[in-house]
């Protein structure tokens, strides 16, 4: 086979590459190692950008988004037992966030690629991309059990943390930076409606918890807790326990309990790689850097890469110029190093660290009251919430 | 002896709780340990806040501070060899900071003292704080040699972190919050006029420097050191050497040099006990607090601290209602550790930690880039800086 662009992955940043590399008249192929079942079931995150609202509305991915998703004006902090809303628009000149899940998102844009898409294979698992430094880098592959090779003039990898075209860099020219967190989070799917309207990120001296939800009859809720813990040694009982203790406020609020479908523990890690290029080889998404799941920008820079290297494609198309395709990685390291900031600074600041001192939990509320106190704070943490420019 | 409010310390807190006490018709007498030459010499902070400013001009301490005051409307963030201002009067809605040594503010007001003011004893060293419960707590100190006692309605333990008022409160009722920093400041006085108009906090590879003055023709430079440097090991020329690496840009920029008339190592320590108020006994600045220097917030929370205190006299002899005075510590901490976390961010922001990994040194990065990127992030670090309100 050959093609312009050859993608591994079909997640959601590869999935909407193909989408904006068709629409400038980009030929590509996807190539996805999963079953569609499996792509479309997998659970992940929720919570989609402004800049990712548009993104999709633009390339006709947004009908079902525009009907089902819900838009949120705001979050909720919780300390100390008070309860403090950050609202966005008022704060970021008209800005909000959508929650529609992942899994819906790659259901619709599967559906749009099948419909008028170029190729999608499934079951279709990279093994290695070689001559990355050429003119036609190949992408060697299996599909159901047979051998093939895929010509391109550029791979794109979008194959996740786990996957393969990330090791395609040489080790030598490639810098990682990483850190690991000393907590997980024990995350529930219930159905049960919501007991908020907007998420609550709730900090205590029990832990973290976040309460979120799917949709209008199903949420989804996380607890912090250690490392290496068996979700068995939760019982659903124990898991409503805990997250009543830890949203208490002085005043009216309670929480409810419905059946649990789903529980898993997620450890979580900040990684990049640095660069996102090397030859005729782009990363994107969760192949190029990893965040903790505080802030809810995995997804949203994913697609914020593939909307940059949409961009730069169009301009070689169109112009002949390869300047954007040249700044891609710089272009984009610069958002997701703010990203990855901005999800540190989140995570470090509602999670209870066990190898802290009580210094840094004091210093954890002091950043809380002031995010309660002062405009331009509560602002920063809006801006970043809601998404950057894309630059 | 006798009085109402007995003051252990004559630094910059004790000489001007003196003189708003005094002003408010309340009696006081303050004891220091060490002779006047002594504490005008001794080297400490260097900037005012604005609301410090204020404070020091309507109580008459402003004069000289105005005529040879520096006022300062931005400072420099010197990262990546790139330069980029903070601006605060644009920022904050038109404030500032003076460049005012400490030592001078000492001298200011011991002269004001010495002038109209209460009793200040120098060579008063106070031994132990009695009967802290009491309505007549009492100061044991000698004085020249000479054992005495000193019976207050209220005791204001203005004696820094070394002093003996802190122990008064029981342990039982004290928290402490601490954290130390694994480097130290190498700092130096030059007799040379600064080489820039406004402070530059420089962060590189090599570590942070911080160049200030004293006045327009002497120089205070600072370089992080690991902690335990013996200042025999920087010779003159070292030091020079090292600032002009760490605070080297593209494009033009030297520093001059000239003569080292001072040079010391300064380890880096943030430290908060609560409450600081307990019966009779009343903490403020150093004695209840120490913030590392980045930030500036030492000289500027004493101020804070004496100022609230002060209202609170003021409004028992007013009013005969001990209200504030009852609130005195709570409000005072929420202040404390607000400047207890910016000095902290400040610092962790601009410090080569050796013991963190590289991915901390991108987040730092990414910290700076944003402040220089966005209004917001700008106007909390000015906000913070010329100082909050006091409450």
């Amino acid at each position: 086979m050959r093609t312009t662009v050859g993608i591994i992955g079909g997640g959601p940043a590869g999935l909407l590459l193909a989408r904006l590399l068709h629409a400038e008249g980009v030929d590509c192929v996807v190539l996805e190692s999963r079953t569609r079942e499996y792509v479309e079931q997998r659970q992940r995150a929720g919570i989609l950008e402004q800049g990712t609202v548009d993104a999709l509305r633009d390339c006709g991915a947004g009908t079902r988004m525009d009907a089902e998703g819900l838009v949120h004006e705001g979050i909720e902090l919780r300390f100390d037992r008070q309860r403090h809303r950050i609202d966005f628009p008022s704060l970021t000149g008209g800005r909000s966030v959508m929650v529609y899940a992942q899994t819906e998102v790659v259901k619709d844009l599967v559906a749009l690629q099948l419909a008028d898409g170029p190729p999608l294979l499934f079951e279709a698992q990279a093994i290695a991309v070689e001559k990355p430094e050429s003119d036609r880098p190949v992408v060697r592959f299996t599909h159901r059990g047979r051998e093939q090779t895929l010509e391109c003039e550029y791979v794109i990898g979008c194959d996740g943390f786990h996957g393969i075209a990330r090791a395609a860099v040489p080790a030598a020219v490639r810098r990682t930076y990483e850190r690991a967190y000393p907590y997980s989070w024990l995350g529930i799917l219930a159905d049960v409606p919501p007991s908020c309207e907007e998420l609550i990120y709730a900090r205590g001296e029990r832990g973290f918890a976040l309460n979120s939800m799917r949709s209008p009859t199903v949420s989804r809720l996380y607890l912090q807790v250690p490392n290496g813990t068996d979700p068995a040694d939760w019982p659903d009982d124990r898991i409503w326990d805990e997250l009543d203790a830890r949203f208490a406020v002085d005043g009216d609020w309670s929480l409810e309990r419905g059946p649990v479908t789903a529980k898993s523990v997620t450890p979580m890690r900040s990684y990049v790689t640095e660069p996102m290029r090397y030859g005729r080889i782009l990363l994107a998404g969760d192949a190029a850097h990893i965040v903790p799941p505080t802030g809810a920008k995995g997804l949203n820079l994913a697609v914020s890469d593939v909307r940059i290297m949409a961009r730069a494609f169009a301009e070689l198309r169109r112009t002949g110029s390869a300047a954007l395709l040249d700044a891609y990685s710089d272009d984009c390291l610069r958002r997701v190093w703010q990203a990855t900031r901005f999800s540190y600074e989140m995570t470090t600041m509602l999670h209870t660290d066990p190898e802290a001192q009580a210094f840094e939990g004091r210093v954890q509320l002091a950043r809380l009251h002031r995010i309660a106190a002062s405009g331009a704070a509560a602002a920063e943490l809006a801006a970043n919430y809601t998404g950057l420019p894309l630059g």
